[in-house]
């Protein structure tokens, strides 16, 4: 029923791809923050497509503006209303699909919902291009948490059969750091080359390719998240599923747990100074849906982006018959690569949400 | 901030393992409807421990008593709760842990929680008999939903490396939904008797093991979900990942999309009759995070469960030092087989919620 | 949709005047409080019907069993579920008038919203024996406020012509708060004997009589409360007209502001010592929709109580015809002189939510 | 927490009176709506202050753009973003008073709320300009509930002495219809020119005074609205509180039961064919909280516009003393004659939403 996600920092999601804004309302920001502008622009430029040959080359310019909330270079405390225009719309390219059943999009099961009547160009509200407002609202909150001490990395862990180390064993160091906050994609080096030599054979067989986005939370305080229904996990995973081409969620050994036995899947429990530790990490910092205080570190599936230049087949509503389709718009090989920013926004939304309700 | 979930069909859970009882109050279902009882009898039975072996031998009844919203064999539209005594609670069993921190259990985060407040016997709210109201709930749910036509089967998919067939492939005859109907467990015959074995072998080194529990969902009418926020992978993944021991959640091809192209991932679209249907089904019946018509499957990784019999090593808060612990309670070799009918409860909690809030 | 209240300290209402139990859920008690058992049962024992000619002789017990969520006689931070038993419920009284729709009730609106299942015996889930828990859950707030010197008290001001001192005026000494803390009725001495008069009168005519309760919360810190939808009247104002038989709200002079011009109205602002305080307090201790600090006032205007034994005329839908009532079931000749301690719970429960919320 | 309303029919509001611009989102509106814009831009213009002496002379235009959620003229069902751009904001008419706490407003409450953060200029959040928006929503809430036959009307019922007819008894006619629904003011013709008399003899004296607005729903179908919490009057009343200046709220005979005897105020139930009807309408069309099909009428206090020009006395933070403070900027004489198309507007969006809640 809702485009809105949190209870305390909360977000409120506008816009179509094609249409004259897109935008969220953004509540439970304290008053008086001076936002981190060059944070919130780094972020969206790591988001933005076009930028070379392994995004769409797109020119989504993403240039936000701040139309209520913010007075004095601070926050009021009231809701705070961000907008981007949407300028480079080409929709011309978009014509030839119209009549179209896109596969794996969601042009018919969208039509159905709205009777027919959503803005289809470009994806409308379905687009990936809605994921921008969100790396808005996750900038800020990643700015929120560091204030507190509380670090949100995301990496490319794999992408086809090109494997990185995971945030399990990686040693978060400076120089990792770096590594994966630089502008263009976050891949260790080692890989990289290998990684994205993988994609652009798939962008120039005119196809696309999947991809694990890996996410990593450091020094989350003891105690935040529910039993049951709100668990930590509960909440990342509602978050995250909200991201278009997720279809897999993985918490520490997620999947690998159901080869384990017990007395190897758990982490015992000891204590280093004043402070609570586990020897290993299987659990991922969450016992009982409440993070203990050891790193959260999870896994995010992501399809091969739906739209390719390939020819294949499906339905055309007008002529009622399936037709070749070659899909001649502008599309990321691998959404995967995009994806690291959105799910690093993501994570800082859930936490810092979380962090917040644990204040009360 | 919420033992609640739903937003037409809303249940709020109460209730600690060894306290007076646990329950739940439940808004939504339709006024006038006729529970079928014995449904609901059939599911707190499956979820039930105790009955052999492979499963605690904790003598849980499980006995319900509706005190509100029932009249004359009736729902009457207003709020109905339900209790279930806590009757078998040898709170002895678990006096000697009493000073540990359990490894993969909330004894710990719980105790931070809540302040040392919480009561631990049993393991309190955060204990696993809290879903017998949840499979309550499910099986009113999964009626609901049987009256419109919607089919709801969960199974145990893999246990250790023994794998049954998947949902993605597995013809549903009538000979499969009375097999994995079964009052004991679900799984498929030819892979029983090995699967059970797996599990007494871990019991028997007073171990456990961890597995995955598959769910699906049929006949899901077109246009069920939200873009964004409330995806129907969003709100399935909320409810599953607050299931005690739940670690990975995939839709349809999930983790196996990272390694394969657009080309073969995306599901072709055409038309049999009146109904629009795909070739294949790898995005699980959801596009845009709204429901196609086609089967909803996915797969959910439960680890082994944490309380073992086997001498493991962790923190006694009163000793303030790392000690041997051997927990003597009674407690389930794999949780997975439990979680089967629990899978179930969710996913019709989640999908006559979602159902409902298209009737809008 | 709901029979829930409050965003932090949050309360889910069920049961039925004549099912087996009525009760509610509550969230958001902190945990490891130590609840004022004798607090509650004083504010269950001032709403209790039955005491004298005052009030309906209905034996109501209202004695309440928590079920969860309390431990060695704290809170354990987890819901907290308490039940109150129906017990004296002569239904016989009730069957007489099952056919007809009596006036003031909502037998027609019910029997339409539930599709005619819903539990008429004694007004089902409509009964204002449904403030009982609610009653519960604002003894609760009651306490969790005084601990932070937050104070509430409300009184009967006017029952037919007869008017107390408004608390516009009153001076809170510890004698008024005797006063209005007695377990009979919360009536200023001088006028005590005048309005019971008016109370019997009615009742000696078969008839029943309106009146006014007056809230007061003093001591509330600057700051509670939202501009727009969730201003500190409106949070109040729902709360309170969800009361049974509340017809009218108003807030310092309330409808007097309409022949006031703003320079009467207006409440000067000054500074005493570090407080900030106003002259005159006709705002009633709220600017903006949020609190000033000054005491915050208000009257609730009930209705005479609907069930009057004087034969009245209205709708029987078996012989769909009008004919004669006469409702011989046991009534309050006054609700207004029973919905002191509700209007007492109600402004407790939400100005605790809100001085939780600004905690955040 | 929340600068929301609704829960079908759901809006976000954002802006401050001097910033960029105000707005708002809005969830709920059926996919496929053509919009009367100019049912729109009448109710936009009958709230716009400027346009004689009876009101502020500020020019605000109130020209609104829909940046999201419109598409050929249809809505697309996904989120509706409006905003209104600030234009005409004389900043310097407010800096006299910035160092004061202007009595009646939120000047203190809101800074001590936003850590003195908040946009003091013009009101910043809490400025009646923000109720444009409400206004905009509340107009396509009356367009959606006129094509279900449920119409919305309201007026000044009361200022000062005056006193127009009430929707009690007034009989509904195409002409008292055009009367209320003129562009200027919706007061009857009969005691028009003494009202404004009223209003322009405050506004000569640089004062201001308070009145009674009326509003009227006919047509509401049965079965709206909840037992407790979420009584038609708790919604109603949620709404209207947050009107800047409201301060009272009666239903019906409201604070007229006082004095009434059961017998007088229970409204006797019939049948006119098959529809159910009651001989009197003191309850205002609801029973239990629920809608019975009679007309919902109401009464809003407002008191005196806080903003006036004549030499009043209060605290200034920056001398530290109280000093004389004149008002000089634009201010209405009365604010319950611009509260007419709020009030509407607000019924609107509450009705609307109840109703699409009861299709569920």
């Amino acid at each position: 029923m809702s485009s809105q996600i949190g209870s305390v920092y909360k977000l409120s999601l506008f816009g179509e791809s094609h249409g004259h804004s897109i935008g969220c309302v953004i509540e439970g920001i304290p008053a008086g923050t001076n936002l981190d502008i060059d944070l919130i622009k780094k972020r969206l430029n790591q988001r933005r497509p076009g930028k070379d040959k392994y995004s769409t080359p797109r020119g989504e310019r993403d240039t936000f503006e701040i139309i209520s909330g913010y007075h004095n270079d601070m926050t009021t405390g009231t809701p705070l209303c961000v907008t981007i225009k949407n300028i480079d719309k080409r929709s011309g390219d978009y014509k030839k699909t119209d009549a179209f059943w896109r596969p794996g999009h969601a042009d018919f099961t969208g039509s159905v919902k709205y009777n027919g009547a959503n803005d289809l160009r470009g994806g409308g509200h379905f687009s990936a291009r809605l994921t921008a407002p969100i790396v808005f609202a996750g900038a800020i909150a990643e700015q929120l948490l560091a204030e507190k001490g509380i670090e949100i990395l995301s990496q490319i862990q794999t992408v086809n059969c090109i494997t990185a180390e995971s945030f399990e064993s990686l040693e978060i160091t400076d120089n990792i750091r770096q590594m994966l906050d630089a502008e263009d994609y976050a891949i260790q080096t080692p890989i990289k080359e290998a990684m994205l030599k993988t994609v652009d054979e798939a962008r120039r067989d005119k196809d696309s390719v999947g991809g694990i986005v890996e996410g990593l939370i450091l020094n989350v305080p003891v105690g935040l998240g529910e039993p049951f229904f709100d668990s930590f996990e509960s909440k990342l995973a509602h978050a995250m599923f909200s991201i278009p081409g997720m279809k897999g969620l993985s918490f520490g050994k997620g999947f690998d747990f159901t080869s384990m036995r017990g007395s190897q899947a758990n982490d015992m429990i000891y204590k280093s100074g004043i402070t609570v530790k586990t020897m290993t990490n299987n659990n991922a910092g969450i016992n009982g849906g409440i993070s203990n205080g050891m790193p959260i570190w999870f896994k995010c599936a992501f399809k091969p982006t739906a739209s390719i230049s390939k020819t294949q087949k499906t339905y055309n509503y007008e002529t009622h018959s399936v037709e070749a389709l070659s899909i001649e718009g502008r599309h990321d090989p691998c959404i995967a690569l995009r994806a690291v920013p959105i799910v690093k926004a993501m994570s800082a939304i859930v936490t810092y949400d979380l962090y917040r309700e644990r204040q009360i």
